[in-house]
């Protein structure tokens, strides 16, 4: 078979689903208004389909910190942190990282996705077993192939699956490594962190919690899930990510193991790409002081959530199973996702697709997010553009108990 | 075995090669003074180990595009392509490139390591046969390791050995993927691009040519080396990086082949991580105008490396094969290359240490790199570097025949 010839199915689904409106897989942002409003050919929408929780990617100070390190330093570092990439300002960010997160190692990588491979993917050889939950991010299940571990999963959120599976593993469960999300970014639910904590100190191993989404969104200083819930002792690794609440690119690895630093020896995505350009460092280490200095972003952010949250739940809209920054509208087939997500633009709101497979269900979804930066005018914009299509929806979509239970992945 | 008992070989090993100097694999490059100029602590070095080709990282217009992007569309898109992450100007850039390479799709990826994951991962399965070069760089075996693929390692630049290769997989020949590198990271010696490009005429398979240190660099244009050979009729797919030649952060691919774009839909590198900041697109996209109305970077580049190489060979060093704008020069034990590259430090001069087994034919090498923005001064004192530190050598490093033959890899 010819190299291509794999994509053919989807060259089919894709030209099935149709041409006639935009793309919502590669959606061109014509021009970026502010954190919340972009353009999209003539129309002007409201974002609330990005990861911009805190609204921190226009702030003045991050901007300004990015563009005095353009002229400092240049427009990128042209080599990986292990050669010529690790400029002081890359130093300072691990190490006001490491005392924002209250662990002893940070490693900074030059995306999230990319630090997901690189710990979870070293950490993790072929003679090592992973338990993921099932909803786990792309990234962890790549980072698992990459590194050849055996992989486990468990039900979605289902801490007592977890134990029967570390018990089936006998003395083996006291070396293998769990991984959970603080937030999920599907459904925006959280893991149930305090179960999962108390199932692993039993019955061992390393416990890996990727707060990609829950860094800045959660717990008193916005370290994320682990803090919200004071487990963080029972945490091994914290995972994040600087594309999110701090606004820019980049992710990192905080921990208290003694051996954590070998990672940056040991990790082929750490040595083999080249380091985060200095623009991006400073506006993140800009970012970060501003996340510690304005908590009522955070505050914000989640008015805003319970204010969409409940809005679209009070339409009859099925969402996610909790409040949250990302909150999931669920709709049925693929084809009433598009027209859906088309509908939607055409009411001036930008919101993110995604289809089955890749949805808990086999449901297609919007998934809607917000931000600190939207305005509660914005908000209720949103709940009205959803209003508008509430009566095109088939009857299936729009139902009264919108709690839905996603365990069936594993 | 607990999880990280994995590294303790390698802790081991770093600690037996002692911690009295800096640390050459994360060194601290405290300030960077201009595209060749840095300081390491108290001492300011010519930065001689960068992939900075062409000396853009310090280019005013490049700077200044940086900077308008964060002012006009923020510090980070925080979404990936696929979601909320393809404004106006990632769009641009995939253009630009398509014309300048003159391919019809260009894709834009987060870094060039994703990049190489997300295409050749994405590209060739578990049915899939990857021909690799054995000096290829470690993001190709790691996007092979990601996609599943079968992996046929041949004798680094042995076009003869290829085509054994090929021969012994008789029809499926014709569908697997052959990868070599325009210009090799370690040695800087140049694939036989022309008689691998005979051999895939004939024999079959797709032809991917990573030309992350060539773009820029070779070619009339600029192109890489297949331009210069005048075979990119038979390379089906260029990738490149823009943390070399481009001065900033991020990789792309190239092709003609009209499947090129579903990649898009199925590349997880791609779908699953945050897209280039707004500063690093618009800098990249400078750097390339810059690239093309100033040929005279690139025979300023070519000039330092003919100087560079012809003043270490003539030292009596044992250089790479060719003159490059990678230049390695071998030095025996670890231990050896750890005191030469701080010896280097201490007169004021910063280039890559690469330590076996990492290096071609199990020796410690410098690679020193050169960019057009060196002065012809600044590459004399290089030579005048290595030339004080030519006796304290052991005979063996010191040879007339400078030649290295890197064969033995595979």
């Amino acid at each position: 078979m010819a190299l291509f010839d794999k994509f053919s199915k989807l060259a089919q689904e894709r030209a099935a689903l149709g041409q006639s409106g935009l793309n919502p897989f590669g959606t061109r942002i014509d021009e970026i208004l502010s954190p919340t409003v972009g353009r999209i050919g003539d129309r002007q929408v409201i974002l609330a389909g990005t990861n911009n929780y805190l609204g921190l990617t226009f702030d003045p100070g991050c901007i300004q910190a990015g563009q005095q390190a353009l002229a400092q330093e240049g427009t990128g570092t042209t080599g990986s942190r292990m050669a010529n990439g690790s400029y002081g300002s890359h130093i300072a960010l691990e190490a006001e990282l490491a005392e924002f997160m209250q662990r002893r190692s940070v490693i900074v990588y030059s995306t999230g996705y990319l630090a997901n491979l690189g710990v979870i993917g070293t950490l993790a050889g072929p003679s090592d077993i992973v338990l993921l939950d099932a909803d786990c991010h792309a990234s962890i299940y790549d980072a698992c192939r990459l590194g050849g571990a055996q992989v486990i999963r468990f039900r979605h959120n289902d801490a007592a699956d977890l134990e029967r599976r570390l018990l089936r593993l006998g003395e083996r469960a006291r070396e293998c490594l769990i991984v959970v999300e603080g937030i999920y970014s599907m459904l925006g639910d959280r893991a149930p962190l305090r179960e999962i904590a108390e199932v692993k100190r039993r019955l061992g191993g390393y416990l890996l919690v990727d707060e990609a989404h829950s860094v800045g969104v959660l717990g008193a200083n916005g370290r994320g899930l682990a803090e919200e819930l004071g487990v963080e002792a029972d945490v091994d690794i914290v995972l994040g990510t600087f594309s999110k609440s701090l606004g820019a690119i980049g992710g990192f690895a905080a921990s208290q193991h003694g051996d954590m630093e070998l990672l940056r020896y040991a990790s082929r995505p750490y040595i083999f790409t080249a380091s985060p350009s200095p623009a991006s460092i400073a506006s993140v280490r800009a970012a970060l002081r501003v996340m510690q200095a304005r908590p009522e972003l955070r505050q914000r952010l989640w008015a805003n959530a319970q204010r969409l949250y409940q809005g679209l739940a009070g339409l009859g809209y099925r969402t996610g199973p909790e409040p949250s920054p990302v909150i999931a509208v669920l709709l049925g087939s693929a084809q009433e996702g598009m027209a859906f997500w088309q509908s939607l633009i055409d009411l001036g709101v930008y919101v993110n697709l995604v289809l089955p497979p890749a949805t808990p269900g086999g449901q297609a979804l919007v998934r809607c997010s917000v931000s600190a930066a939207h305005s509660g005018e914005q908000i209720d914009r949103i709940i009205q553009a959803f209003a508008r299509l509430r009566d095109r929806l088939p009857p299936a979509a729009a139902v009264t108990d919108h709690r839905v239970h996603t365990g069936g992945l594993a």
